[in-house]
């Protein structure tokens, strides 16, 4: 029932790292001034994610272990989206002293749980005071001795394709904006992505040109891979899947919904993996077209006004 | 003098990875996923740190450029206390929307000019909205095939040493606080902190059996010491270098001030680096005893009641 300032930064430290199992790639775990995480590829693929409370999480929406889960979550998906397998994770975590360690535990808990998914660790990390609760995640993986599946690979003539949900996140953050309660599914899915990890092996094994995850909604996702690559995408909205449990506004969810952790990818014509849908294709040109138009705004700003 | 909230994700984005020179162990830099860094040991050094507004640094004490070069810094130091060579930072970074898009620009130009001085490289990173101003700093480094250099290492016989000024920080951040304006020399170690970045090649190739980087005070990090070695270390405080200019409470600053980060390390007798100051010695026991008594207290605390 402690809180963690009564703990202090050791103390909690400590109660945290015990919770934290560390895999074979941890050549050292917390602890020390750094970690060693091995990388055998003699290069390290790493990102980094900032989770702002009452931007990217609530505390009265999301209890803490789904909070770890998806934190984890979107940064292991960043991993996997360049073809990656993922090895560790380090987390800055920065909170108010008169927060709960329990919470903070749980936090953990989700991480690690998380992480166990891909078989990496949470393998080191900060703890500081704040006003605000902020969780700060870097990811790394290793490439195996293949190139990384980039933004820029796509070429006129490939397919789009995609494996996972798309708008179940927003659907649900929807519903709790609107005090909903229902469905649990969509509520889950705001609360606990479950990213298809299993995209970015399937992805490189069958050359995929272009591979990121969808994290700011498809449309706008698209738009990276067209503006990196050189091209324009053209999306059939009829063949973005849009079950009936996204209610009315299921179509525009699934175009421009983030945080689902899908992951689009480009393929040369014929080698689109068997779990992935085809929703459009590549052309010469720039930008993104849906059914030929211009695309629905309403993708996520980070500094919205 | 626009604002980040005008400017918007993308485009705060595009105007910061502008900044950022890439340097030669970057194999794919801001832009995608994630981003690709050497790492010609097989292994990677990893350190993460979380620096809050208004606890870790002040705006109106310290400009945007200072505090960009402090933040880099510690994280660097803490890969060289490890015995490797900082090869990259991933810099997360949230402020309001109403932060002017200059002072991001100039923090981030601290940022770079701190790598360029260790041959690193800012290789990524994220940018969000928050109510305080926060940066989290991911440091990674190569060991180039040696051990790591760890906190564990040190054994009874071995002496204690030093690199770098200690207590000018903590002196400085005293004259701040205090609303004096000098003397300069101690305000800007305050405000910048210079790691002397080669004490990690020399106490690696002297055969150091510990180092670590003086950032939450010295007899509080030789506890850390140690208590990972399981050993005592005793300092004789008349060798701990403590000038005239950190004024009448120098000696306790010296003792008890982190953030100049410094470097502190137990060589076998007879092998000390030239430019290192030898002030105790390690022998069987626990804990730190300063002048064979029990150390003075003040060290930071990241959690204060």
């Amino acid at each position: 029932m402690g809180t963690i300032g009564d703990a202090g930064e050791f103390g909690l430290i400590a109660r945290l790292t015990r919770r934290l199992p560390q895999g074979s790639d941890v050549r050292l775990g917390p602890g020390d001034d750094a970690a060693v995480i091995a990388a055998p590829d003699a290069r390290v693929v790493a990102t980094t994610d900032l989770l702002v409370e009452g931007r990217h999480f609530r505390r009265d929406w999301s209890g803490p272990y789904d909070i770890g889960r998806k934190a984890a979550a979107q940064n292991l998906a960043d991993i996997v989206a360049m073809g990656a397998r993922p090895t560790a994770l380090l987390v800055g975590f920065a909170a108010p002293p008169d927060t709960c360690v329990d919470w903070a535990e749980t936090l953990y808990d989700g991480l690690a749980d998380e992480c166990r998914v891909v078989g990496a660790s949470v393998a080191g990390g900060d703890v500081v005071g704040a006003s605000e609760i902020t969780l700060a995640v870097t990811a790394l993986g290793d490439l195996g001795g293949a190139a990384p599946l980039t933004r820029s690979g796509a070429r006129p003539g490939d397919v789009v394709a995609v494996r996972g949900r798309l708008g179940y996140a927003a659907a649900g953050l929807a519903l709790l904006d609107a005090g909903r309660d229902g469905p649990a599914e969509l509520l889950a899915a705001h609360r606990r992505p479950e990213p298809p990890y299993a995209a970015g092996d399937e992805a490189r094994s069958h050359g995929a040109t272009a591979l990121l995850d969808v994290s700011d909604g498809l449309v706008q996702d698209l738009g990276h891979i067209a503006a990196a690559s050189g091209v324009q995408i053209d999306v059939d909205s009829s063949a973005v899947p849009a079950p009936e449990i996204l209610g009315p506004d299921g179509q525009h969810h699934a175009l421009t919904g983030g945080e689902d952790h899908a992951f689009a990818a480009t393929f040369p014509p014929g080698t689109v993996p068997p779990a992935w849908t085809v929703i459009g294709t590549v052309a010469e040109g720039a930008g993104v077209r849906v059914d030929g138009r211009e695309p629905p705004t309403g993708a996520w700003d980070h500094f919205p006004t």
